[in-house]
């Protein structure tokens, strides 16, 4: 292979790579504005993440036509390959992570005007806290093809996981307590759902890293703590 | 190109063909068990529906590696590298039906023992039977590549959100009349929406199919009708 081909190829790669860092840092600002904007029921800074879904979405796809047209033109084999495959379901992560920011700002927008104690937003803020640090955590993964760190991010999701569970049980007992929050916890609810989901997503992300890395599947034996979806909720007494 | 590649490359794109139509079989029938299993709350159903998501999972994988081994290997240009780019997107959104169809029957387990007023179940029953509709009449499209039928199923998609919204404010509804009916509702609100995004992932891929045929994206101004995300409650009295 000539030089010639060998550092066009390898042109390709870097530029996908720079557009998956470029849309990592989007998508992650994306989920930090939503959780500041929930946080603080601050509606304009809710319609800035609602606007920024576009950019993310036109990014996925300039990622899939790039990807798509490197593997025909290159023929990239073994780890190459790999590096494109991996950039593909990044992207595809990144997209729906960008989906799930721009949902809980649109709940922003809807519970705007109501005052709640701020007891109601306790659970929501550390659980935030926590997917996002594993968000930050598995995109330098990725950059630096860090397999370590990224087995880091796949175990904690259990935590987060167990941290919904619990946020999803008190959102329940503040509805049963006073009819008058269920709209707004709905509200919460699902933001809740929307943030343990981002969480997946970074797990996803962490198996593609591993996967990128070592060309093997991480085990999906993963222990899950999620318990909501088979949760049986009482009426307290 | 000797007979030869040209019958390869056929076999390669009809064997990807076929994976795609089984995985589509499955996720369909993963839908419709778990909306009837949610019917009736049938616990038996919903297990069935929770083991078939590992055969979907599977299914994706092994379509998204014939996918790029087929790109790497082949060099497919225009039409026929669009057939294998619109597989990796079809998969991909077959794959997320089949965690929301998981989803779903999660929840049948946990609401199994409780009964509740057959009223509750009403405005899902409509929803769920038009998803169907529309996701069985999407993979025929894309089977067919037809793409007046995907065109139909996308221009739909806004009833299904309509649907969603009323449902919503009545499960809300329900949950202020009586707080014992908060648990319950819950979950349901929660199979509502998955079954909800099923619609989303039916309307994508009626936005692949078209793609395939045409080479033309479908404009992303589709009229949204699920107001959701963006509904204040107020309570009642």
């Amino acid at each position: 292979m000539s030089d010639h081909i060998v550092s066009s190829f390898d042109t390709e790669l870097k530029g996908l790579a720079e557009n998956l860092a470029e849309m990592g840092g989007l998508a992650e600002k994306m989920v930090g504005d939503s959780v500041s904007a929930l946080l603080s029921r601050d509606g304009t800074l809710a319609q800035k993440v609602i606007a920024a879904d576009k950019s993310v979405d036109q990014m996925q796809q300039r990622i899939e036509e790039l990807a798509i047209l490197t593997i025909a033109r290159r023929q990239p084999m073994a780890v190459d390959l790999r590096a494109i495959v991996a950039a593909l379901r990044v992207s595809n992560d990144l997209e729906r992570i960008g989906d799930l920011a721009k949902n809980t700002a649109k709940r922003v927008i809807a519970i705007e005007g109501e005052f709640k104690s701020p007891k109601l937003f306790g659970g929501l803020n550390h659980m935030s806290e926590l997917v996002l640090g594993q968000l930050k955590t598995v995109l330098d993964a990725y950059a630096e093809r860090d397999n370590d760190r990224a087995v880091d991010v796949w175990r904690q999701d259990g935590e987060i996981d167990a941290l919904y569970t619990s946020l999803f049980r008190e959102l329940l007992t503040y509805m049963m307590e006073d009819p008058r929050n269920i709209g707004f916890c709905t509200h919460l609810l699902f933001c809740a759902k929307n943030i343990e989901r981002i969480g997946d997503h970074a797990t996803n992300i962490a198996e593609t890293v591993h996967f990128l890395v070592t060309g093997q599947m991480l085990a999906d034996d993963r222990p899950k703590q999620d318990n909501t979806s088979t949760t049986t909720i009482e009426f307290p007494g």
